[in-house]
């Protein structure tokens, strides 16, 4: 049988199936020996649309049927919502620290028929006695990817930036800690339901990088004496005074709410160097362009690792 | 002729009509000698939904077209959006520091026939050389009528909390500056749109005060340390942790929100004793009690002072 998508070398060489089952997508690779992705597919049947078992395995086999069918002895690992609580099966946090073998070690592999044998990656929680507790699913996945395709980065500070941004401090390969920020949520809310999304312009071309970098130098500026929830209303108010075009009040407010992360992010973890940055190569430039300001200039930036992660955690099983 | 729901006396005591003409309403007070509002009627013809002098001019009418009729002498007052850039006519922003008198000469009554007179209150400006510029058009009234209520205001904070809260300074008289918090628009949009907004089970009856208290606690204890970015996606991990009932988290993310405020704003604002909080009670009591965690005791509340404001201002410009 001929894999779909995939050349029949290719389909011999899969030595995994890893998906990234999230709130909103799943996304599917086929994986080969070494953690190298060999077909990637994607449909918007996230944990949010899906109830019920069949839903679930209906969604699997869409995505991956085929797959299956051409090499059934392949194992099959996913991470991210489908282990939540609204998820297919909820698999329980581990807390940090964890590594990877931690991580396998909790799996869960307790799935109905229909699952073809799935393991689910569990999420991590860090819970000080002192501050606000935090959790993450997927995340940690990308992290070890992060950490098996760049050995360096087993002592580093991670952020993965995005709908809700996650800076991860790692030491030997233990995600010590990590904080979520609401940064990218954030941003869509008050884009397009605020008062602000009504003055924005869009231009649809490069951003306006003069209006980015002003809004980062107010949050490092002056973010904590005056606070986010100021600034925020400052973007009307330097709009009024034809202080920032329409056409540059998203990027001014992408570079604001972006500063107030890397204000507390960089006051709390950057002493745990090197520092990368995981995720859209759009989004990590916007990153990388900010920290300059904090005098941070070498940062290595990596796309999608879950692929990586999910090999990782196959080879710590001792399935790949 | 009888002026409608008000009585031929009262009709004979006004002095004034004034308006709160705000983006999304329009309030209307029947004022007489001295400030007391001898009616008062509301729709939702704000400015956000008006467009052209003809749509004005009949918000207008619709509302007071009766007391204008029975008293054709009375003066016409209005505060709020419609003297902005998208309003009836633009009154430009006045320059902090401002009291009464500057005011009250910088009022616009160049309008089209149909406005009866109507004279525009202008918005106030505070553009400090090294910080985020801020407006105000409305609450400028607000604050007037608050010191003309209680002259002991005439040096002191005032807060107006709402969509848009308002930290304002006086010194005799005189709004040396102030400072916006988007804390109520913030509020809403993750009531309404966010992740957190999903979680929330609204109770419908007293607010959850334990929850609201540990809101403001995190904002105090940790906020500039964990920054409101984070803290937010607190919310719904502290519900994960079944740390916070589901028909807490709204309290407590308003508890947070308030307390983001607070910790600004007190930090920069409250040398300037003493403290007074102006707008919907309901809200103001929140205030209230989030302060005692700063340690804020004694702190006035008034309800809605426009109506003052305007009297205020007709009398500085011998109208009434």
């Amino acid at each position: 049988m001929v894999m779909q998508d995939v050349t029949q070398d290719e389909g011999r060489d899969a030595a995994l199936i890893g998906l990234d089952w999230g709130s909103t997508g799943l996304r599917a690779w086929l994986i080969g020996a070494g953690g190298s992705v060999l077909s990637a597919r994607q449909a918007p049947l996230g944990a949010s649309v899906l109830s019920g078992d069949a839903a679930y395995a209906q969604a699997l086999e869409q995505l991956t049927g085929d797959w299956q069918r051409a090499r059934p002895e392949l194992p099959l690992l996913a991470c991210g919502m489908v282990g939540s609580q609204h998820g297919w099966r909820e698999v329980p946090y581990l807390n940090c620290p964890a590594d990877a073998a931690m991580l396998a070690a909790q799996m869960s592999s307790q799935m109905p028929a229909g699952a073809g044998g799935l393991r689910i990656v569990p999420g991590l929680l860090d819970e000080p006695h002192d501050g606000t507790p935090d959790v993450m699913r997927g995340e940690e996945t990308q992290i070890l990817g992060a950490v098996a395709l760049h050995p360096d980065l087993a002592d580093a500070t991670l952020i993965l930036p995005g709908t809700h941004s996650k800076w991860a401090r790692l030491r030997q390969g233990h995600v010590l800690g990590f904080a979520t920020q609401m940064t990218g949520e954030l941003f869509a809310l008050l884009r397009e339901h605020s008062v602000l999304g009504r003055l924005m312009v869009d231009t649809g071309g490069e951003p306006d990088w003069n209006a980015f970098d002003e809004g980062v130098a107010a949050a490092r500026e002056q973010g904590t004496a005056e606070g986010l929830l100021h600034q925020l209303f400052g973007v009307r108010a330097l709009g009024l005074r034809q202080r920032l075009p329409n056409t540059g009040a998203a990027d001014y407010l992408s570079g604001l709410l972006i500063g107030h992360e890397l204000v507390v992010g960089v006051a709390t973890l950057l002493p745990v160097q090197p520092l990368a940055l995981v995720g859209d190569a759009a989004l990590c430039h916007r990153y990388v362009e900010a920290l300059k300001q904090f005098g941070v200039h070498d940062v290595k930036t990596l796309e999608n690792t879950a692929p990586a992660g999910l090999w990782r955690l196959a080879r710590e099983l001792a399935l790949a």
